[in-house]
C-alpha cells in the first residue's frame, strides 16, 4: 500500500513526497514520568549554598539607579557610586519564595491559554536570530517578509505553543518603530501567547498595550492575567544591564511573567566547570528573581537555564553537547528546589540543517523534557547557535517536538491493550495486519510523522531521493502557500492599527 | 584560534575540515543515573502475568524435535505430532531464575573484555545488513571488501565495544564457507568480542572453535569464559525456528551467551498496541530463555527487546519512533524484573544519512541508555531499517555514542569545581578565558567531538560548506587509509588459517 494513496491520489510529486499534511492536535504535554536527576540532593544544596555565597561575598552589578532605590528600600545595603550589590542569603531566600509555582499564560485565543508549572510543558518558536535561511534563498539578513512567514509557521504548527520573541530580527524595519510593527504582526498573524523585549521602558509598555488590545481586556484584567512575557538575560558574569532592568520593572509592576535567563557559557562567561557555571547561573537567576519579587511580590517568573560550554580549542560556543544536557537537567533540579517554573531551550550549533542540527537538538530536547522543562524556548527553527532562524529547521524541530509529545503519552496498559485475545486469534506464525484488534486502531495506533519518510529505498529513490531537509523545505513552502490567518475581531484589528499608527507618528521608541 | 591549527598546521582540506582525529578512550560506560520508568510496577506485573497466560493457554511453536525432547525431560507436556508447547508459569519462572545477572564477555584482547550486567553498557557495531553504502559508491550488495572495511571501523572506534554479527552480508563469498572467512576476518581485523550466527549446528560450532583459537584457550576454559555470543530471534508471533534452535542448543551447552530477541513489530507480527507487543515480546523471550536454562542451567542470556511499530498507512516498519522509545524503556523494566541483562538497539528507518537518520537514532539511543541497556546492538552503522550498513552512518553514530558516553559521566561537584575562587577572581563583567581555573582544564574540560563542526558560518562556508554526512565520509576514508590491524600472535594466526582451510576443504556448512 502506498503511504499517500489513501488520501491524495494523483497529487503532484511535492505532495507525494511529503504526504498529506496532518499533525498532532494542540495539546501542550504533561510529563507523566519522573524527572531525571543528574546530581544528588546534596549536590543541589552545595550549588545553592555556593551561589548564595557568591551573592553575599562577590555580589552582582545592577546597572540602573532605580534598581538600587528599590532594593535599598527592601533593606539591601547599597554603596553610593557603585553598581555592586551584595545580598544576604536571608533576603534572597525570602524574596525568591514569593515567586508563584503556577500561573496561566493568556493568549488572545482562549483555546491557546497555557497553564504553567508542575509537569506541564510549553514550546516556543525560535527567537532573536539576526539571520534567516532556507534552501532556496540561502542565508540572508533578517527582514520583515521572513519575519511574517516565521510567524505563520508558528501559528500553523500545533506543537508550537508560544511565540517567544522575534523569530528573526527584521532589520529592514526602522529600529524606533520596529517593535510596533513586529508586535502588531504577532497579534494578527498568530493567536498564541507572545513576548516583548525588555529593551527599555517605552518598548515594553508598547508591547504590554498591544497584548492588552489584542485580548480586548482592561488594564486591570491584564494585571490579573499574564498576557505577554519577556526574557531577562543577565550580562554574565554577575551583571544586569540598564535596558533589561527598565523593561522588567514595568513587566513586574503589571504582574506579567519574566523568564530570567543567565547566559553562563562555561569557559567564557562562567567557570570552565559545569558545577561552577551552575553556581553562577543560580546566583544570577536568584538575585534577579529576588529583585523582581521585590518590585512586585508574586510576579510570575521562570527560572531559566542556558548553561553550555565553549569549544576549548576555538572559543566557539557549543550547544546540545553532553555538558549542555547535564546542565539542563541539573537546572531543572534547581528550579524545582525553588518551586519556580523552569525554562530551557532547543539548541544546536550546526551551520546547516543536517544530521548535526538534528542530534544536537535531540540532546537539548531530551534533556529539557526529562528535566521537566515548563517553557522550552527556541523550540522550532533555531540554527547555528542562534545566529540563524531556518525554515527547514523549523519543520524538522516540529517533527522532533511532536515525537517527544507522543513519547510523553504513557503506554496504556489494560485488558484490551494487553492483547491476549488478539494473540489467541492470530496464533503462532500468523499475522496481525487484518485482525479486528488492529483494524480498530488503524487511524490512531501510532505516531504519524510530518517529516519522516518510511517508504522503502526503491520508492524513495524513484521519488527523487529527497533527504529530510529537502522534504522540510517543500513542506514549509506548501504550508505557507495554504496559510490563513486566525480570525480576529475587526474592532480589535482597528484598535491595534490605530495604536501602532499613533505610536509610529510619535516616533516609537525614539519618543522616550 | 582555528580549531585545527594546534595539531596539523598545513594539512590538506580534508584534514582541516574534519580536524585531527581524536576520540574518547576505551571505556564501556556505567550509567550513574536512575533508569527511566515509563510504566508502573503494577503495569510490569500485568505484562508479566499476561505473557505467562499466553504461554500457558496459547503456547509457542518450537520447530525442532530436539527441543521437544529436552523440554519433555524437564516436565513440559509435549503433544506428539505437534510443534506447539504450552508452559506452566511455574516452569517458566523457575527456569528463568537460573539465568545469571552478571557475566563477562571475553575478547582475544583482555583489555577489551566486557563485564555485563547492572548499570554497565556495551555498544555493538551494525549487524546483518544485506546492503552497504557510502556517499561515493552509493548503495550496493554486501561484499567481502566492505565487510572487512566495516570490521576495521569497528576496531578503530573505542566507543564500539563488540562486533555483533556481520556488519554486512558478503554475498560474493560462497554461502557454505562464508562463515569461516567472515569469522576469521573478525578474529584478525579486530581484537574485540564477537558473534556467530545460530544458523544450524555446523556454523555455530565452527564459530565457537574460531573464538577458542583466537583466544588461545582450551575448550574447558572456553566453557567457563563466554568468548563469543549469538542472537536468537524468535519468528514472531510465538515461534522459534529450526536452525536457531540447533545453534542455540550448542551455544548453551558450552555456556556461551545468547541474546534472545523477539522481533515484535506492533501491528504486523505483534498486536497493534505497545502493551500487547510487550506481552508477546515477554512471552517469547521468557519461553526461549527458559528453554536455554533447561539445556544448561546458568547459560548467560540477554533479555532482548526489539518492539517497534509499522506505519499503519503502508505496513512499512518504523524505527526510533515514540512507540519504539517507550517499548525500549519498558523492555528495560521487564529485563530488570528478571535480573537478566538487557539488549536493545540503535535503529532508524531513514533511506540516507540525514537529519531523520540522526533523530531516529537519538530516540533509540536515549531510550536504550535511560532504560539501562547492557548490550546496545546495531550501535554504529545501521541505516534504512537494517537493510543497509552505511559507512557515514557508522561515523555519525560514533559521535552520538560518544556524546551519550560523556553524558553518562556525572557532573563533578566539589569545592574546586563549584568555582567560587574563579568567580571572585574574574568578578562581574569579566571573562573566564584566561583564568588559572580555565587554563588548568584546557585539555579535558569538555567533550571533544569527532564529527560536529562548531566553526562560525563564515569559516565553515569558506571551507566548502560541508554537512555532517560529507564530513563523516571524509573521516571514514581517512581512518581506513590509516588503519593498522591489532597485533595477533603468529601461531594463533597460523592455527586460524589451518582451521579455516581444513573446514573449507571439507565443504564448510555443506558438510553437515
Amino acid at each position: 500500500m502506498d503511504r499517500s494513496s489513501g488520501r491524495r491520489r494523483g497529487s503532484g510529486r511535492e505532495r507525494r513526497s511529503v504526504g498529506a499534511f496532518s499533525q498532532m492536535p494542540w495539546s501542550p504535554p504533561s510529563n507523566p514520568y519522573a524527572p531525571l536527576d543528574v546530581i544528588s540532593a546534596d549536590q543541589v544544596e552545595a550549588i545553592h549554598n555556593a551561589s548564595l555565597e557568591v551573592l553575599e561575598k562577590i555580589g552582582m552589578d545592577f546597572l540602573h539607579p532605580e534598581a538600587h532605590d528599590i532594593l535599598r528600600k527592601a533593606g539591601v545595603a547599597v554603596t553610593p557610586g557603585s553598581n555592586r550589590l551584595r545580598f544576604d542569603r536571608g533576603f534572597i531566600e525570602e524574596a525568591v519564595a514569593k515567586a508563584p509555582s503556577e500561573f496561566v499564560l493568556h493568549a488572545r485565543n482562549p483555546a491557546h491559554h497555557i497553564p504553567v508549572g508542575g509537569n506541564r510543558m510549553a514550546i516556543c518558536s525560535v527567537g532573536s536570530a539576526p539571520n534567516v535561511s532556507d534552501l532556496e534563498g540561502g542565508r540572508r539578513d533578517g527582514n520583515a517578509k521572513d519575519y511574517d512567514d516565521l510567524l505563520r509557521l508558528t501559528q500553523i504548527f500545533n506543537c508550537v505553543h508560544v511565540l517567544a520573541g522575534y523569530p528573526v530580527e527584521p532589520v529592514d524595519l526602522p529600529p524606533e518603530t520596529r517593535h510596533l510593527d513586529c508586535l502588531r504582526s504577532a497579534a494578527v498573524l498568530t493567536d498564541k501567547f507572545f513576548h516583548a523585549y525588555s529593551l527599555g521602558r517605552t518598548r515594553i509598555l508598547d508591547g504590554i498595550e498591544i497584548a492588552r488590545i489584542a485580548r480586548g481586556i482592561s488594564e486591570e484584567q491584564l494585571s490579573r492575567e499574564p498576557s505577554l512575557f519577556s526574557v531577562v538575560n543577565t550580562s554574565s558574569p554577575l551583571r544586569l544591564d540598564n535596558p533589561m532592568i527598565e523593561g522588567c520593572i514595568e513587566m513586574a509592576r503589571r504582574n506579567q511573567p519574566i523568564a530570567v535567563t543567565p547566559f553562563t557559557l562555561s569557559g567564557a562567561m562562567a567557570p570552565a566547570t559545569i558545577a561552577g557555571a551552575l553556581v553562577q547561573q543560580n546566583a544570577e537567576a536568584l538575585a534577579t528573581i529576588a529583585f523582581l519579587q521585590t518590585v512586585n511580590p508574586g510576579t510570575p517568573c521562570f527560572y531559566g537555564g542556558f548553561t553550555s560550554n565553549v569549544d576549548m580549542k576555538s572559543g566557539a560556543p557549543a550547544f546540545g553537547t553532553p555538558e549542555y544536557a547535564k546542565a539542563a537537567l541539573a537546572g531543572g533540579q534547581l528550579a524545582r528546589r525553588y518551586r519556580i517554573p523552569y525554562r530551557s531551550s532547543n539548541v544546536n550549533a550546526s551551520n546547516c540543517v543536517d544530521a548535526q542540527a538534528a542530534y544536537e537538538s535531540e540532546m537539548s530536547i531530551w534533556a529539557a523534557s526529562l528535566g521537566h522543562v515548563n517553557l522550552m524556548m527556541h523550540g522550532a527553527g533555531w540554527l547555528e547557535g542562534g545566529l540563524t532562524a531556518s525554515f527547514e529547521k523549523f519543520v524538522l524541530d516540529c517533527e522532533l517536538l511532536q515525537m517527544m509529545e507522543a513519547f510523553l503519552q504513557p503506554i496504556v496498559v489494560d485488558e484490551d491493550t494487553l492483547g491476549f485475545a488478539a494473540m489467541a486469534d492470530v496464533g503462532p506464525g500468523g499475522h496481525f495486519f487484518g485482525t479486528a484488534h488492529t483494524l480498530e486502531r488503524y487511524e490512531t495506533a501510532f505516531y504519524a510523522p510530518v517529516l519522516s519518510d518510511w517508504r522503502n529505498f526503491e520508492s524513495w529513490e524513484e521519488a527523487g531521493s529527497e533527504d529530510a531537509t529537502i522534504r522540510a523545505h517543500k513542506l514549509y513552502r506548501r504550508l505557507l502557500a495554504e496559510f490563513e490567518p486566525p480570525p480576529l475581531d475587526p474592532a480589535i484589528k482597528e484598535e491595534l492599527d490605530a495604536f501602532v499608527e499613533r505610536r509610529t507618528r510619535e516616533g516609537g521608541a525614539k519618543a522616550a
